[in-house]
């Protein structure tokens, strides 16, 4: 039987999540909730309410009825079906939605906007799935990470690293967002940043630190990866890695993927819904060495990249699979990315 | 029977009119024609070949072979066989193309970045259907100047305008673009900008005047129009017209369409295929008076805006419908733009 | 003898106060005042201190001398001592300064971001420099509005305006913001926007409405203006105007002026202090005629312009001069803008 | 007796060159040239000619004749009045402008954007200067590599570098370029950029690799640098050694330099001529450790940084001072960064 699942907070992740949710043969979205008559709530309603909306704030419900929005009850008629939650409310307040959570007895995973204290384990669906198993309230690594540790975790697991140094060249801002942006400006932050310390929490034998530096762009982040291995590996050992893995794409310089853009684009052009992807990419051509370390950038999709790796946390939270591999194989499977397609 | 259409250009724009044409159930995609492998091409081969491709250089087929792009045949395979051929190849390169269509004596629609003397009549399928009818090349109005002509056009027949004064605010490069773009710069052009000029080509009962800045944006135009009605008119009279028109939406940026961008979001957000737009949009708000002159702000979806326009030409041309209203209905049918929906 | 000018603020708009008000041989700049080790105040340290700097709050004082920044007493040390205080905080923070420049008796002038009732009269030098004569409160007009002002009553002494249709292309945010901006966007307000009303609380005579889009750009707004005259009016009579008025300049487009961008290079090629310009520009080629209305573009450097008619604003409270003319030619002396040189 | 220098091309470098040469004491500025008014071409005569104008190619003399600009001859008679000309032409036009040098017999010194066969030997002021001893045809190092070299040199000379793995997040046009630009994307291209392959040129001990990605803004590159040291070394060694560098300096992120535009408004506010800086900056809190590994951040100002390693060219291939140390602290001096004082 599928186990019910509901998503608190409607934005540019929820959205996502119910769409990657309602694509899993095993699992079943009883609805999402919001506040508020967003684009994302109004896209809803245009598709014809493909699944229920719930409203988490009774004194806001007169705006989604103001707005001929479609409303199936509160939010704690959602808590009171479902057998997890996975909170995608904006950062920070995730920690205050979690006594609703708990009240219902609902577990929930929580994303990386969040604070680690929220959660009982930080979680990343490939790099430490059995961590999660069985926890009530686990956080997702956040986009940045959840794509690095990827990329990270898949050499690990074949040839084994030490450390790495990481420079993100972050996107300041999502398609669309009027509460933040850049002009004409690269913002620096001081060192380490989180998703370094975030990678030593969840995979702890290997070391990192990096800088991040927000720039003005929309889609996706790039990371430039300085990764030290346990032993010597050539490049096509890497690529073969690489090529391998169910979430991670190659793609060639060459071969007109040359930017953050042309991953988006491309997904807008093979009409992918909403545009989006859940796979992160490498560039080939990027993939070099300096001395015995190996170096290669990746492309992180920001808004749908913690789909996956949070769907493996509902099955890790409710045992749904004891194994690591059989877990995100499910997830993968339904989502279309395992049996492995190539991109193009 | 439906007639037989081919698309030469498989970029930006033909992407879009090849999957308009496959709209239209009173018409066929025989297939379409590039030279490269370029994204939109790799695309196709993604989505498992939804249609032919042709190779419209044979000197680069092998480049097409290479990158394993199934090719069905040459471009004239693809001429010998349609009742119309739409040109989208780059701006320029379509006066070189019309000598082939010439040979294949196939009637040939041309995009917004040819010159004048290219086609036979300059074409809108709102404004000037009826001068298209049996003509064997016609002449699309750009992306800017369709979307403007729907808007002036649509308030013309219920109104009467003698002039416009339109100001441009122009998206300086598509998506993905890597050949164009500024930084922190808005060009300024002399006036008049060609959309003014071209539309009173289109229509010459009205006085046109522009200035056309190009910005640092992606995703759509927006125009500014001070328009000169023959008799005063309100606001509600306006509104009622552009909602009744099936490739206008009225939005509100109270209630979240601010931008360019939200519009462009809310078509991913909506699963739009491509994440594409058909429709241009009024900013409700934006709607005001200079003494009897009446200003708005349109949106302008550059990548799909001139896809129904497109359409139109091909009925005209081929004289599908001798009835303008006819021949729009149909097209708008087939795109799922009539019967008219709220856009949210 | 100089009259005695303190600024309070020094950010954007307080710097270039203050270097204006050093360049006016009529009067002294006591000092400024601030609350923390800002860039622009650092600035001030590296330059050597070629002014005062005064804190203005006594528990933020520590953070200025952790910083090394001599301080020569607090803002009540400075109002003690001027016969006039320019206000350029932080917008809606003049509000809440004004009871201590009451208290202090002193006269303020205050800059765009603070609400009407501030003040007792809306100034702009050249509009209306005699409804300031001799009044204790000061509200100067926004960046934007003060160049729109300009050019308009520039045509309106010469030739009469009737009304007035703008559409603003606003930068969206000041070099080096890092609270505000937008990416891959442009924000479109309600009409009509507050500089349209503010022109005709200005120019009662004169009938104005607007559009204003934001857009991701940083060196200076573009508008392009819609005006009917009083009687038509031919482009070289416009030009002699426009010409003729010290704090306008006329560029070409095709000399290389074809940008915001170009006017914020050619201010720092000629060594301008701060790469700063006090006067707008018009774009010649964007002179043209809708009907008998006239339309032509014009750049607003955002962080200079108002300067000029901030010291205008000296001139009519404390009545140096009587006469708008004899004030607002007393204050381009200095400021090096009258006899009028060309650009270039 | 000052040596006479020419300067041919006077664009973006060449303004800042004739800039710095006119600062030196043992150096004349005989004059500049050009082939037409473009903007900085205009600023000379706006600010009164400072130094003559030389017309680079007859055909266009009436092009600058018409602008109404002082020309003051031929490039021949620049060539044949100089000991040493600075060619800053166009990327690629360097070389062709070599023989009208070599037919003068006057040394030239190249910028970055040309091949290295135009030059006897690749340059660098501080890490080969003797390498340019005498030598007739210097070719400067790229901006950004001039910027690198300069920090990895500070290091090296003090500790030892092995090797480098550096992140380039490259301006992709400078402020005001209508020629190239990107928008909302982030250009990653092949490893090893050009950057760290040049690095190995001017410092042959050092192994270098990296990534360039080039993001839409106009004020400075960002360089993040992995660099394996000799010897272990601590953040307060590689400190006190960048404080030491007349050409460095460091800056905090928590006192307001927190990006690349921080550094860039500094320089206005701070009136320097062309809100123009030479030194590189040092973020402070960037400096972290990778095992033994150092990395930091490095802000590059593209336009100036190159200006005074091409006056220690001069110095170098006229054998005005046969030491390094003492050719660097003359061009230092002159431009005012030795003794060095604080940046704030």
């Amino acid at each position: 039987m599928a186990v019910k699942v509901g998503v608190s907070g409607y934005g540019t992740i929820g959205k996502r999540l119910a769409e990657g949710v309602v694509a899993q043969k095993d699992m079943e979205l009883v609805g999402v909730a919001d506040v508020a008559p967003t684009l994302p709530v109004k896209s809803l309603k245009a598709r014809g309410m493909p699944y229920k909306l719930y409203c988490a704030d009774k004194n806001r419900l007169p705006d989604l009825e103001k707005a001929g929005i479609p409303v199936s009850g509160m939010l704690e008629d959602l808590l009171s079906q479902v057998d997890i939650i996975l909170d995608s409310t904006p950062a920070g307040v995730g920690a205050k939605m979690k006594k609703f959570y708990v009240e219902y007895g609902v577990p929930a995973i929580f994303q990386g906007g969040e604070k680690g204290e929220v959660a009982d384990v930080f979680f990343h669906g490939y790099a430490n799935y059995e961590k999660g198993l069985g926890k009530k309230y686990l956080l997702l690594t956040s986009c940045n990470t959840t794509g690095l540790i990827r990329a990270v975790d898949c050499l690990d697991r074949a040839f084994g690293v030490e450390k790495v140094a990481i420079t993100i060249i972050r996107r300041c801002a999502d398609p669309g967002d009027l509460h933040r942006g850049y002009v004409d400006l690269a913002k620096v932050d001081p060192v380490p940043s989180h998703q370094a310390t975030d990678l030593m929490e969840i995979m702890p034998h290997v070391k990192a630190t990096g800088l991040l530096v927000h720039v003005p762009i929309t889609h996706g982040h790039i990371i430039n990866v300085v990764a030290t291995p346990k032993r010597k590996i050539t490049k096509e050992e890497a690529l073969a890695e690489f090529h391998r893995h169910p979430r991670i794409h190659v793609v060639k310089i060459s071969e007109g993927f040359a930017s953050n853009t042309a991953l988006f684009q491309f997904s807008r052009f093979t009409h992918r819904p909403c545009a989006d992807m859940y796979e992160i990419a490498v560039y080939e051509e990027t993939i070099g060495f300096s001395g015995d370390d190996i170096t290669f950038a990746i492309y992180i999709p920001q808004e749908a990249v913690t789909i996956p790796e949070t769907i493996d946390g509902i099955r890790a939270s409710l045992q749904m699979q004891k194994d690591r591999l059989e877990a995100v194989s499910a997830t993968n499977r339904h989502l279309g990315l395992e049996p492995k397609k190539p991109l193009y």
